[in-house]
């Protein structure tokens, strides 16, 4: 899928950018989370790097119509998918760019991307992409000879770089997180898991559905979480740098 | 110093209180956040479990003045002082139900203890004292016989459990703390370290006043810390359990 | 509850045995795992280190029926009482000495005890006193002057160091466990819940029983390591030690 | 050297395989493993990324004929050379299909690779390769244009995603492993030690054979593991995690 | 056994102090670091807590002998027995006071104790024993009323507080460790195993000597830490805070 | 920035030998250790791997200058610019041999390089191009078709591996380190923090020059770490290999 054009005119400034490898990642790893956020009136976007496609029983014209049924859901204040290509994501410069961009055109104050280990080798490049953009967001003189994007004119906008990005867990790699710490998402999980349920293709279609499917295990993680931080339901985030509060009341 | 009678009448409902195991610990350690809680209205209580004497050039009474006029820099709701010896103080059962009367009568949201592993013998033993207090306070039937406190009516107040546990790091051992967060005290570390200041028999009398001072120290600490979680000036504090929170913007 | 006297002549020798400070605790902490050995045909026991009484609304002949009812619910091979001090469980030298008198008797292979973290002081003591317990119950000699329990005659049975002793992590304190496996329960969570249930004073007697309860959270915890070790049900254990296989296929 | 063409065929479905970068680092790392599985009828077979050569005083052909030997040695069921660029190993696609396509034609259900920390790059990159190569052998529709290795008619095989990952350490790096679990080897040492001897080029020639030799130090590792286990031998393995066991008394 | 009367003529100052539970668990532990120092031309000694008796085989007069024994073949400075009482030890205040006098009396530089984990319970109340002793050795005014050893005139000698604190890691627990650095002892394991076998009735009356026994298992980890940190052998110690160093080329 | 040609007869031997990505980062990372090894004699050098350019306020001429200007208030035995492009940094094999080459004619005993974990791309990217590039620079035939830089007859000099590899710990990435030891550098910091600000383009223009600057930062970590170990000013050392000491009395 060939990325569209990314006007500047039409990109929204954000509160909260979710960067997924592929259609669906977001939705399960912090569905709960956006949603959170955009009840609480914050502007939250999902950028997908890849259209996620092939797989055993998707097409990109099923993934895409599934993403913007799930986009509605949820509803999302923009989403962008950045034309990667799937199962092949590498961190190799270019893509650097092409995600500095919606950084520098969105202009989120916090970034959620990939955790550093997983077993999806397009989340791990994702992780390592997504750290890398967000420095390169904040570049100066990228229109001189060498430089990222230089030969069309450099990177869009201006030099933005997003002040926090923490990093969620995906549900291949069956590691224990450390989390920073827990969004409370109670009240949100049936819309949430309502709107992973859009990717029919991916978690119903030819799945076994007897117990536990994926639905299930996406409710026990985010019960967990809750039950770890004495709410309901939860969304695990982790964190390169120690967290800072203004005042321990503002902690769950 | 015997402790004075802790009428139930007089004590205060917190919202923050700290337990300290000498008076100074708990301004060298949390001055900071217990100055923040105040100036956003928070009523902040700190518990001294011994007088702290005798040091050597300390002695009761002028330890008791140098708290006095600490507490009244800091502007605290309330003060009190377990009374436990000092040097020796020991996690047993008697302790154990008199700091869980206190928190009974204050009813914190949150309570800052020490952290469990320290140099001075003291601190390890408040920290174990605190984490078994808190429990015990939430005891029903303290009137049985063979109960908490029940040769003297049981413990007073209601049961009650304070819902937050956090600890902090005191400068005797020097490990590198892994909080779970930090407290942003930007604005309030001049006053902190007047705070500290007051004990003059501890952080001035007898000390080599070349750099770094003990007070120096302190100022570096808070720096560091503010450093690390990009803000001025900050307090580390560990937690046994995960944090929790209802939305990403309300992490600094 | 004074302890009943232990006749040498009427323990069985065990295969694996749980160290539980409360009637209870073992049954929520473990239950599934000892389903689990039990249908496997091993021999399986239970010591409760207290009566667990006082509680808001139990009291000791409840509780004693609730235990009874639940160790014929699992179908335990044996389960004691060691009649130690509810609430005020101390890791003193009499307490390991009756407890390395059951260890010396039973001769269990495994032991499981408490994690050395936890809310309640009685399980953070309970992890100790299994720990050292476990060292005495090997001490030959033990009739000498001034030797454990030499007062009445020494330590019964002969010297017997348990080969493995792994913890298992309680309800109070939501630490995230770092385990060294997981045990996989599938097929005995049904039963495991039941026999919690059996202790109807403490999980559902003046509990709100609105979602989640006590034993939906031990639901979701059971789902959580089932999960994250490629099983339905699991429960999580711990070592001080790392664990040695036979064979790789051994591992779930 | 290049790669033998991979016959379908000829290519016997393991129960265990291990990814080496460099015939000699299987032999060295879980040697002990290879052969307690071996002796209890597993299938076990190794796939060397490259050739190893050039080394100080190596060859190709002396490297191959001391592969032979030890795999005879040892008695694998299956080893395969992957024909990768030695010294210059990178986790690229190609390689990555190719590995994927090993997987796919052997289905193991338990796969050893190098941990991801190393000194030497080789196995850095195979530690990575390994992890992604075991995703891409899972994937359907491998045929289609722009697909892993579509341009010959796609991954050969069925899909297969092997089960277990678990991660070795090697010699370079002198890290202390945190290991999942250890692997029994007594009785397997000897014949491991003389395994890893037959790679004369690398481990005799030209190095210095006073105490402690190479060989020496496999010894001391073998034997630290074993006692850290309660064993006489034993090989540590990682695994990202968390292992799961259908009886305690599977465990050694 | 009674602690002789420790008089003050009599006792060298040091430079480094090994705090051990039992004799023997100095040698086991760190009789290369002792052996390594005293060949550099320092002064060091051991204070062990308790007399180790009774044992299986041993006896308080063949437990002296062999303490004789090794104490002549290591050479050290000086030795003593503070008289507590063997799987007894407890971390008590006139515990704490005994041991803090002998800190006060030798003026050791570093303090060599017992790492906080392990298996016998003696040497976890010693790990603890001896930090708490390390502060109270520095107090002043010990012979206030209420104060340590204030009684017998509070503690002797000056106060001191040994700057640094270093643990070890003894033989029953199992346990990886997670050292801060390592000793290098090449040259001086032969004479540690020979201190070592002098507690004849501890690591050879009794045992099987078939191949591990206790000394094989000694050389098996001090060659493993020695190949950990490149040399022969070495012991691995640790400290609950950051080593500092003046030059990188001070490191081994 | 053109590298240019390192001559070998120009290349002095070091004993100490610093990687940085770009000009600046050896001086703010570990201006002090520089300083203090070359006031005790040793042999330091600088290899920065890119010009640092472009930047917001500096040019390659600029920044050129004031690299010359830190390298003299420094006193370098040796500083060389590898000539990599700025923000472009990757691990590939050219680089990785232009790299390896460095060590061969230089050949240190101590490498300090990049941590693994960081913001800035390049960073990330050095650190893995210096441990991988240690290994490299011992390699032999490297003159053989296909080997590094064979096609211009191999890597220069004669094979060498580094012993130790330490890294140090930049300014983007607010980790809390944990450093295996941390150097001693008071009496260095304030020619450290000069050496610095002769990056004026980087440190001073157009950045706000209020409480706290880049310069205020650097000067309470050095405080810090110092703090941490006991002295003035330190700076801190990572190691993927547990360190090795001949002397307890070696330590800070």
């Amino acid at each position: 899928m060939p990325a569209p054009e990314l006007s500047p005119a039409d990109v929204p400034q954000l509160d909260l950018l979710v960067v997924a490898s592929h259609p669906d990642d977001a939705e399960i790893s912090v569905g709960g989370t956006i949603l959170a956020h955009l009840a609480a009136g914050k502007r939250v976007g999902v950028v997908d790097l890849t259209d996620g496609e092939p797989t055993p029983h998707g097409d990109p014209a099923t993934r895409a119509q599934e993403t913007a049924a799930a986009t509605e859901l949820l509803g999302l204040t923009w989403r962008h998918n950045l034309g990667l290509k799937n199962r092949h994501l590498t961190d190799d410069h270019a893509a650097r760019a092409a995600l500095a961009g919606v950084f520098r055109l969105t202009r989120p104050q916090v970034v959620l991307g990939h955790a550093p280990t997983d077993t999806h080798p397009d989340h791990v490049r994702a992780a390592r992409l997504t750290a890398d953009a967000r420095f390169w967001a904040k570049l100066s003189k990228t229109d001189q000879p060498g430089q990222p994007n230089a030969e069309s004119g450099g990177l869009p906008g201006e030099p933005f770089f997003p002040p926090k990005l923490y990093h969620f867990w995906s549900v291949h790699l069956r590691e224990i997180p450390t989390p920073a710490f827990c969004v409370d998402i109670t009240g949100h999980l049936e819309r949430k898991l309502a709107a992973v349920k859009c990717y029919h293709s991916q978690v119903v279609v030819g799945r076994d559905q007897s117990f536990p499917t994926v639905i299930d295990d996406l409710e026990t993680r985010a019960r967990y979480w809750g039950w770890a931080t004495h709410t309901t339901h939860a969304e695990p985030l982790g964190s390169a740098e120690s967290v800072g509060v203004k005042s321990l009341f503002d902690l769950g």
